[in-house]
């Protein structure tokens, strides 16, 4: 089994090298992993097309033969090069994180992380998402641990099940010991929303600028149990799948109906 | 009826410049035009964590009121702070566009213009992407405004019947003169693949670069005529509903079928 491993928080986040030697554990893995040559977050699905790529060869753990490559591009950027490009072959597997910081509702779009997959499975490579859930307010250092372990597990539910080629799961774990999880939740996306999004500050010269800031609103009860947003916040284990098709199938006949005349 | 105008080929591009003139033609609107202060093409849905934003204040079009404002950020980024802070209240419409390319199938998750728009229904505000379809071999110059006029009457579309709260319309629109336009085309969103991905080249200091290349793939037979990548190719006017909600609701059963144990 061939896997791309990748990440949006940099090559030598803890997160991704974490996850690497928890793969590198499976000897009958050929593992590589090719990722942004620094922090990467919030970038969406940005490719970058204005300027060339560099992809420069890097090593980490000794006495193995893992091949990596540092990007100097998004995480999207990185999983396509891998894929068309630096690869020998196409892999069968593309995982990306573990992402430091939770990757939940509506925050997906914005997602390094989820994007990078999505990319994946555009290019028809199954692919999973990892996120470890650090809340703000909690003061406990990121312990990727259980994380890294229950990515192999669902490593192998994939090689005995197979994923739709077009799907991929987006995981959230919470940064807690395995005793302290809850259980694992079968999720739909929620809608995380922020209140005070902006922060206005004037700098020494008499000029605004604005900090992107935020508090997520508390919303779960109103928009339902069954969400990542909910299951997280009750220190479950959240498994969503996700497809890249944005069309609103239920909205394409009302609009047919309509008299559209050039 | 209050209207934002954005875009992701920056403030200053001809095709929002414009629409801006068409949409001040209707003098019942209020418009307000917040966009990049320059080209932010294929950065999906990023948005601007690490730094903090400004906005300038910009006058376009003598003897009008409109304001305007360039963010040195993406063009979420503009529509987030023209929602959240810069505007008196929360506008009615946001439209994002006239984009000089086409935004269809996959490419719509890559897109600035599409993600803007995605952007304001996240926020519960109404919204169109508008794109200019220009097929590479055409060597005819951008005419945006049959792109315009069609816009208005979609505005007017909008004002009576209203969209759902989640859904925008990714609007397509041949780059020709209104008796070579074939129709209006309400589509799904298609698969848009690309070849020879990447060009790998060396610089002169003997280091390999890679150019993102690419050019789209045939795949319009196999994968039907009801798609958006088969109506521009037609030349139709192509109107797609899009949603946010990634989840693939097929899947949850199956997965919620199996035996997680943590």
């Amino acid at each position: 089994m061939i896997v791309l491993l990748t990440n949006d928080d940099g090559i030598y986040a803890e997160g991704i090298q974490m996850l690497g030697e928890a793969l590198l554990q499976d000897e009958e893995l050929e593992l590589y992993i090719v990722a942004p040559n620094h922090e990467r977050s919030a970038t969406g699905h940005a490719i970058t097309m204005h300027r060339p790529l560099r992809a420069e060869e890097t090593h980490f753990y000794h006495n193995t033969n893992l091949k990596g490559w540092a990007v100097n591009g998004t995480p999207s950027d990185s999983v396509k090069l891998a894929i068309e490009y630096l690869l020998p072959q196409k892999p069968d597997l593309v995982i990306s994180g573990i992402n430091r910081g939770a990757n939940i509702g509506t925050d997906v779009l914005y997602s390094g992380t989820v994007s990078a997959a999505i990319e994946a499975i555009i290019l028809g490579i199954p692919a999973i998402a990892v996120s470890l859930v650090i809340p703000p307010a909690d003061n406990k250092a990121p312990d990727f641990r259980f994380a890294a372990n229950f990515v192999l597990r669902i490593m192998r539910y994939i090689c005995e099940h197979s994923l739709p080629a077009d799907t991929l799961l987006n995981i959230n774990v919470p940064n807690r010991a395995r005793r302290e999880i809850a259980g694992v939740a079968i999720t739909r996306l929620g809608l995380q929303q922020y209140r005070n999004a902006f922060q206005k500050r004037v700098d020494p010269r008499g000029k605004s600028y604005y900090w992107l800031a935020g508090e997520p609103e508390e919303t779960v009860g109103e928009e339902g149990e069954d969400t990542d947003v909910a299951a997280v916040k009750k220190s479950y284990v959240s498994i969503t799948p996700i497809q890249f098709d944005l069309t609103n199938y239920q909205m394409l006949d009302s609009l047919r109906k309509i008299n559209w005349e050039i």
